[in-house]
């Protein structure tokens, strides 16, 4: 057998993605049975094991316990994003970070913030508007709110200096977090911000992020016109 | 000691970017030696090793040969997506998938396409237009290349019943591909496809599969306003 030994099963789940994005493991086909791939592979049950139940989870798998394991009749394609914070992305293109604050206030959120944060409705949030550029140029704006329940240290920052997109990376732990991307139509406010025509397409990242049960933060960052962003697969 | 005994390498991975975000190791701080954390993790230092080594190529990480490892000083967040096949992503909605072809041709494609895939700037590729429903409502557009000598099969199907996106699933293999997402601006064609007003933000996927040196596809996918794509962290 010209296959080399496998220690782990990331390295296993590894192999089995390549075959299957080789179609050497066809899409809605049989796959040979643990105790085989084991021998092959010339590792524990369990390894394989491990690295199987995790390409089922992400839905690259169809396990069935009398039935045998299949490759996905349609099997996803599965990347990794890394998402820097803006100065480090910013200076990573070899371009000189700048910042500017817009906004600092507290106050009653929408609704939809409060809903997305589960803060209460009349509960005020710490609300910081600021624009990153990249060599002098428009960047990305940033619209965040802060739960000043749990991160009390951020009324004590002005945010003149930092932006909070970097100052929360030092000061709020979290657990866990949502992020969504998606396109929206610069209004008249972006547009003015960024230095870009209105209804021009944005590239968006919104997220929020958790620290067990209480929202840390909600944040939207809307990217000048032709910002891309990019990974392998 | 509390902590749970770790098996493999993944498994240390988690719970060194669980004491990341939750900044019990902080931003730019020294952290435990292997040897430590081997021995409070209850597995071998190659483990860790290995776990740490993957943190520090996404930049989570900084490691120095003589003066230890830190947490960077910018950590990164990291977040995987699943990019399914349109048919099954709109069936997991719970919506009635539907296919249209809007074209099909064999021709020399635009010199940023060619060089995008590394085929001759003469050589003609499959050019197919489709658009997929959700529900009997626009989802997003299909434009897309196929480089025909390595998937001859292509130029026997019609793609009248089956799209492009699902066929080459089953019928071309590929070893690797990059990805990238931005925000388009609808121009007439799109918006009259996707029936939303011209100039609409539409969010945006490209990509381009290789199998070895040699590329296989061309993809972009362009979602009908309003779509976004959403994950964990």
């Amino acid at each position: 057998m010209s296959t080399p030994s496998f220690r782990n099963w990331q390295s296993v789940q590894d192999e089995a993605l390549r075959r299957i994005h080789a179609r050497e493991w066809a899409p809605g086909e049989l796959i040979p049975n643990e105790a085989d791939l084991a021998e092959e592979f010339g590792c524990a049950r369990s390894t394989v094991n491990r690295a199987l139940r995790s390409l089922a989870e992400s839905g690259i798998l169809d396990r069935r316990r009398k039935a045998g394991t299949r490759v996905a009749a349609q099997p996803a394609a599965r990347a990794t994003l890394t998402i820097p914070v803006m100065r480090h992305e910013i200076e990573e293109r070899g371009e000189t970070y700048g910042y500017q604050l817009a906004y600092r206030a507290t106050q009653v959120p929408p609704i939809t913030t409060s809903a997305a944060m589960a803060t209460g409705s009349r509960v005020p949030l710490l609300h910081v508007r600021a624009l990153h550029l990249a060599s002098g140029t428009p960047y990305a704006l940033e619209d965040r709110w802060i739960n000043t329940e749990v991160v009390p240290a951020a009324l004590e920052e002005d945010f003149e200096a930092i932006s909070a997109n970097e100052w929360l990376l030092h000061h709020a732990p979290y657990t866990h977090g949502e992020i969504a991307f998606s396109a929206v139509s610069a209004s008249d406010d972006m547009a003015e911000a960024l230095l870009c025509p209105e209804g021009a397409a944005l590239f968006t990242i919104d997220r929020v992020t958790w620290d067990g049960a209480a929202s840390v933060t909600k944040v939207r960052l809307l990217f000048a016109p032709g910002y891309q962003m990019r990974t392998g697969l």
